[in-house]
C-alpha cells in the first residue's frame, strides 16, 4: 500500500467512556495501535518502559519540548506527561493506525499541529448520563462531583471543533461507528490524491 | 429522531460499475430509497410512473424548470431527464435516506444546489480495468469506444469535486464502504448540531 495511517483521537469529557470503547476498538483491529505518552513520573509496578509509557526524566522532557518533539503536553502538578511527535510519526508513515486516547485541552493541541488527524468526541446520550456515570465512580465528594460534572459541561462546547460526534450509548456499537469513520475516512478524497494522480498518470504515459 | 436523512450521491465514470453497487447497497438497506427521476420520453412496457420515472410532457417539465424545480436536469436528444426537488426534499424531510445514482456532470449540478449531499465518486481499480469494462459491453466500434474512454477519462479529473472515492475492487466490498461512509457522515460534527444544541440547551434549563 504505502498509504499513512490514520491518527484516530478519541476525545471527550471525563465519564464518557472514552478507555472502554478504545479497548473494545483495539480488541476488533490488534493491527491499530494505542499511542504511548512520555512521562516524567516513575514507573508503577508492572509497567514497561515503551508499553504503558515511555519514561524519562524532567531535564530530558524539557530538552523535548524545546525542541518541539510533543503533539501536546501537560504539567500536572510536578510531572510532565506528553504524546511524542517521532512515536506518532514512525507509525502514521510505516502505514499503522494509531489510537490517541487524551481529554478535549490535550486534542485541540493535537489538531493545531496535525490537523490530518481524525477528531472523535466521545459523548454519553445525555448530560444527566455523564452526571450520572461520573456519581457512578463514588470515589469523590458532593462538591468534586459538581465541580468535575460543571467542567464536562464546559468542554461540550468543544465539539464544533472535532470532525466527529458519537453517542456513547453502547460500547459494541460505539467501537463500530468508530470502525465506520476509519474505513470512512480511507475513502475521502483527499487522502487519496496519491491515488488518482497515479492512476491518471499512468494513462498518460 | 426527526433528523433529516442523508443524499448519497453515487457517481463516476460510466464503466465504473455504480448501478450494480448502488443495487447492493439498496438490497442490505430496504429503508433507504433510490430517486425517482422524471423525463418527458414514453413510457416502455412494463414502466412504472413514481417508480422508474416520474413521466410528465415538454411543457409540464419546462414549467418545473422555471420555478427552479430541478436539482439537476438535462436534455438527451428530444427528451428531458432531471432529478426533482420536491420529491428529493420530501423524503430527506421526512428522515429517509435516498440514493441518487448519476453521471458526473449531473452531480456537479446537484452539488451546487445541495452541498450537505454526500458525493460519492465509485472508480474501478486502474483506467486499464475502465477500458476494459467498458470494451466488455461489446456493443461498440473501436471509434466509439475509443470515444467513451477518452470522456471516461476526462472526468476523472472532476473526482476533486467529491467528498469520497472508492475502488470499485469488488460490489459486496464496494456497497460495504458506502455502508460505513454513511455511517461516519451521520456522525459528522455538523449534522449533529441540533443534538448537542439540545444536550446543553437541556442542562441548561
Amino acid at each position: 500500500m504505502g498509504k499513512r495511517g490514520l491518527l484516530i483521537v478519541i476525545s471527550g469529557p471525563s465519564g464518557a467512556g472514552k478507555g472502554t470503547v478504545c479497548q473494545e476498538y483495539l480488541k476488533n483491529h490488534p493491527e491499530t495501535l494505542l499511542s504511548v505518552s512520555m512521562t516524567t513520573r516513575s514507573p508503577r509496578r508492572g509497567e514497561k518502559d515503551g508499553v504503558n509509557y515511555f519514561f524519562t526524566d524532567v531535564p530530558a522532557f524539557e530538552r523535548l519540548i524545546k525542541k518541539g518533539g510533543f503533539l501536546e503536553y501537560a504539567k500536572v502538578y510536578d510531572n510532565y506527561y506528553g504524546t511524542p511527535k517521532s512515536f506518532v510519526e514512525e507509525n502514521l508513515m510505516a502505514g499503522r493506525d494509531l489510537i490517541l486516547e487524551i481529554d478535549i485541552q490535550g486534542a485541540l493541541k493535537v489538531k493545531e499541529q496535525y490537523a490530518e488527524g481524525v477528531f472523535i468526541f466521545i459523548m454519553p446520550p445525555t448530560m444527566e448520563e455523564l452526571k450520572r456515570r461520573i456519581q457512578g465512580r463514588g470515589t469523590e465528594t458532593q462538591e468534586e462531583l459538581l465541580k468535575r460534572f460543571e467542567s464536562s459541561f464546559q468542554e461540550v462546547n468543544y465539539i464544533s471543533h472535532y470532525n466527529y460526534l458519537v453517542i456513547n450509548d453502547n460500547v459494541e456499537e460505539t467501537a463500530k461507528r468508530i470502525e465506520a469513520i476509519v474505513i470512512a475516512e480511507k475513502c475521502r478524497v483527499e487522502r487519496n490524491k496519491d491515488f488518482y494522480n497515479q492512476v491518471t498518470g499512468r494513462y498518460r504515459k
